[in-house]
Order: structure tokens, then sequence, then C-alpha cells
């Protein structure tokens, strides 16, 4: 059984997830060639996942069989599992609990293709449906407080297959990013009575030297204090601390904005690795006023990040102001 | 000139460094292969560095030359200026300063060596006072607060040289981790009226399985909530906030326990790259009773941290207890 445990100095939740009886000379994560004779998340090999959770299809075709458009599947070698009780409990100065939680995996298209950027907008749009809708359907489940949803591009970014896809964990505790941008928000909500994800979108829609695309709906920009380079966010400009709650004629919008923001980053950056993480408030808080649910995208080009690791400190060699000048002048 | 910026939500700072006028497509950190034919940091080549800060030197040897057993330069390429002011300002709800610090290279030992936990135990205790000589020099200097020693150790975590040594970046801001622990361990100790880390000693000490070594003066175990298989922290058992303050002979002693350390998990993991990081307290603070100053390693064998940079949210294959008995049993 896997376990979740809290650093007590910093209340760091970590997921013990033990790799089925591996030494440890076979822990190295050699750069494994991604097999690419076999594709599992491909149309036809549904037998080759385990069976779906959800599947837009088309009318009449049978679950787990062909004539589905996205479709999503507990993952094959799970962090987290999602039968059994939480049991919560203290061992001397640290707090632990049962590793239960849902890890699933979202197939975005049923064809092989690697780049979601080349997926059509309805495609983007259907899997930011298909997250919506596990999102509703997760915090049924009152064992759960919170799930990431995110996307690992590239073997560097930690994927092991190029079929385009992403994945949620929702678990029974808000990861330390999460908790940390609420409070952070939070002071800045008592203290000035204002959201500061608002005063961000207009700080930054006033000086445009870091907006890489302005819609009605939505901002992309290069952050301030970017912590690699071209590292981009998406934020809504409508108040809301919960993607679930989005509304259609913003999915309408989102859809083209994500393809639009990675089909620029792989044009600047020569279709780099990158990871996408959306950032939204836990299932056990209502609308929170001073959070703001986003997309925050890493592509993956410096490999110095292990001294990053052990200190919080990130040496960017771009500033912002650059890349995303850069990238607005990539036209797509 | 490089500059600091802060994370309006988080209050994460970061070092905007630009690289000498790279183009967008040539960031891409390739796994270039160490040029092994020519050794900057050998004895004899010391033209090839920047001139030395401090050398441990052979009576009647000349600064910049041969006869050093540890030396301390410049970094050729460093992320933060030496001269300048701070002048510290605001941008709307963002703030900065000049990217203003300390950038050295402590080049461990003369010869070739590739492995710390080679070079002598002598060797190595000089290094340490290394560490403590430069703390002590730079803590001088007003317009910094801190100081991060850390090593980058093989190529994918981070070294761009193979001749062993390691790093002190000090900054005018306090790096967000460092920070963290120092805010969690002081709620423990507002509560509880004791130091967190002596809580942790004395249950790691009355458990026994997360121990590694257990000396005199120094626990080095597996922490109950390590975020990488094989996590190691080296812990001093007599309470001390900053390591320049560390006794004489607590510096015999780290110097084998580190040795040690170190050789265990090269002996375990088949050489891994990884990387060490002292968290130390910020300059200006006196001694607080709540925090310690420490060593935390980690062996870097897992690529997949895409996700984990951005949820903070880390998934360990290996339970610490595993890691330490694995570590225990290993003769050195």
């Amino acid at each position: 059984m896997p376990e979740l445990r809290k650093d007590p100095i910093v209340q760091r939740w970590v997921v013990m997830a033990p790799d089925r009886a591996k030494r440890p000379s076979d822990l190295r994560d050699e750069p494994t060639v991604v097999d690419s004779e076999f594709d599992p998340f491909a149309e036809g090999n549904e037998d080759a996942t385990p069976p779906e959770i959800l599947a837009y299809r088309e009318h009449g075709s049978t679950a787990n069989g062909p004539g589905w458009r996205v479709r999503v599947v507990p993952n094959k070698f799970p962090a987290l599992q999602v039968e059994g009780n939480l049991d919560k409990r203290g061992d001397g100065i640290y707090d632990m609990m049962n590793g239960l939680g849902a890890h699933e995996v979202i197939i975005e298209c049923p064809h092989g293709e690697t780049n979601m950027s080349r997926l059509s907008v309805e495609n983007i749009r259907e899997v930011l449906w298909v997250y919506h809708d596990r999102l509703v359907d997760l915090k049924r489940d009152r064992r759960l407080v919170h799930a990431l949803i995110f996307k690992n591009k590239g073997m560097l970014a930690g994927a092991s297959l190029q079929h385009s896809h992403s994945q949620m964990i929702a678990t029974p505790v808000v990861p330390i990013t999460i908790w940390e941008e609420m409070s952070g928000a939070l002071e800045f909500y008592n203290y000035r009575g204002r959201s500061i994800f608002e005063d961000m979108i207009q700080q930054e829609l006033a000086t445009g030297t870091r907006v890489v695309l302005d819609t009605a709906n939505f901002i992309a920009f290069c952050p301030y204090a970017s912590r690699f380079p071209f590292e981009t966010w998406i934020l809504p400009k409508q108040p809301g601390s919960h993607f679930e709650n989005i509304q259609r004629q913003a999915v309408d919008e989102l859809g083209q904005v994500l393809k639009t923001i990675l089909r620029k980053l792989e044009l600047a950056l020569d279709d780099p690795p990158y990871n996408y993480v959306i950032h939204t408030a836990p299932f056990n808080h209502a609308e929170l006023p001073h959070f703001l649910w986003h997309i925050e995208i890493f592509p993956r080009l410096t490999r110095v990040a292990g001294f990053e690791w052990g200190s919080g400190f990130y040496i960017n060699p771009v500033f912002p102001e650059e890349a995303a000048k850069f990238l607005r002048e990539i036209d797509v």
C-alpha cells in the first residue's frame, strides 16, 4: 500500500509508492528509447490499457472498443490506490495516511499524434471538457480534496509514452505548491482587499512587455519572476478559483489559446520537452475570492535543476520580457 | 546586470542572469560530453580560472600557482555580480533589486579526482574549513544575507566539470527553501517550546529504522518524508543554526561522516549523479534556537521531475526505511 507522509518542518506531503521489487541499482532512470512499434493508447489497442473510466465516443460504439475521441483510463502503474480508508495516523512527530487517491491518464486523441498543439481546436476543447468532467466526478469522493491535472511532453519532461496524453492525480491532501499559492494570495487579499491575480492581470496588460496573447477571456504571459526560460502562464480574466466551474464560452476560447501557446513554444524552442500543470483550488473549499485557477507551462530546456530542488532558488538565463517578445512575434 | 525578482504570490526570489546573447534555439541543454582533455581545476592550470579568493597552500608557494590543497575562485560565469548597489525597487505589485552577490567555486583537490568520497578525510576536512572561512568572510559584506553551499556531482546533477568541486552563492535575499524551513521550525518552537530538529533526532535515534550512521556528534538518516530515493540528511547533534559557528571537533568528525555517506551512496547506487546542499541560517540573524544547520544529499536517479517542479508533490518509489537499511549494511 502506498503511503502519504508529511515533512514535519515545511508541511510538504510526499507519496511513497514502492516500485515493485526494484533493486537500488535498477532505479537509475536511463534515457529509455520509447518503443515506437506499439502504441497502447491508439484506437484499436484499447485492451492494452485498464478499462476506461470515461470516453467521448461516437454513437453506437462500445466501451473499451474503437470509436472514441478522448478517453480516460486508470494509470497502469498508479502512484495511489482508489480502494480503502485513509486511516490517518501519527508516528511521534510525523503524520501519515494511506496512499489513497486516483491516478488517471487522459488519452487526448485516437491516432498516434505526439503534439497536443497539432490536435484540432475542437479536439483540445474536448480534452478540456474531460478535465472538467473528471474533476466534477472525483469531487464527489469525500476522501479526496484536490486533483492535479498535468502533462509531461517528451522523455526529458518525464513522459514514457509519446502518444499525446495528460494525467490527473487526485489526493486526500493539498499539494504544497497549491497551498503556498493560496496562502500567499490570501495574505495579499487580507492586506489589500483585492485578488493578487487580478492586480497581476491588470499590470501585465498595462505594461504589455510580458504578454504573449491577450484574448477576450484569457491572458497568456511570461511571469515577472519566471523560474525557467520561456515559462508561460495562462490566466482567465474572469474570477474563479475552481477550474471545474469554467463556463462553456471560456472552454471554447481556452482550446484555441492553449493550442496557440503550445505551438508558439514548439516553434520558438524546436519542439521542446515541456510540462504543464493546472493549479485549481481544493474540492473542500467554496469559491475563493483571492484565488484564480490557471495553467503554468514549463519548457524543460535546462538540466541544472538539482541545486534548485534543494534550495528553491532558480537561476533563469532568459528575461521574461525577451521570451514574451520572441513568442509574440511567432506567427501560428 | 543580473536581476533578483520576487514572485509576488509565493514570495520566491529568482535570479535573472541573462545568458550572453544565446538564441532561444541554443538554450537546449543537450548532454554535452565533458571535455576530459583539459582540466581547468587541476594544479598547474591556475591561469585557466579567475584569480583565487582563498587557497590553503604549502609554505612558500605563490597565489595562483601550484602548491595548494583546496582553492576558491570566482565562478567564471557567475549568476550574480559582486560590484554595485542593491538599488531595491518596486514595479507595481512586483519587487526587484540588482543581481548582486558572490558566486564562487571551491576546488576540492589539486589532482583530477571526480569523487569527493575518494579524497582523504583530512582533505575533506579542509574543504569544510574553506566553507567555514568563506562564510565568515562573506558575512562581513552587509549587502549579503545568506550563502548557499552546494555540490553538483555528475552531468545529470548539473555539473559541467568532472573535477571534484562545490559552489557557494551568496545573496542579498534568503532562498525560499531556507525561509520555509525557518518558518516551519519557528511555528513548532512557538507551539511546543522545543526545536523540531532535536525532536527529530531523538525520534530517529529511538526508532532506528531510518538511521544510516550515528556518531558522537552527527546523525545521518533518510528522512521520514524523503522526496527522492536514497535522500539522506546529515544533522549535527549539538544545537547551532549557523554552519560557520561549527566547532573544531565537529569538523574533524564531519569530514569522516560525509566521506562515509557519499561512499555508501556511490556503492549502493553505482556512482550516481547527486547534489548536496548545506542549509544554514541567514547572516543577519543571531543564533536561532529553533533552527539547525544541516546537509541534504539527493541522488539524482529519476528524471520525472517536471511535474514535481510544478506541484511540489513528489512521488518516491523507495521507502526511506528500505534505503537506510541498504545503506547501513554497506561496509565502507
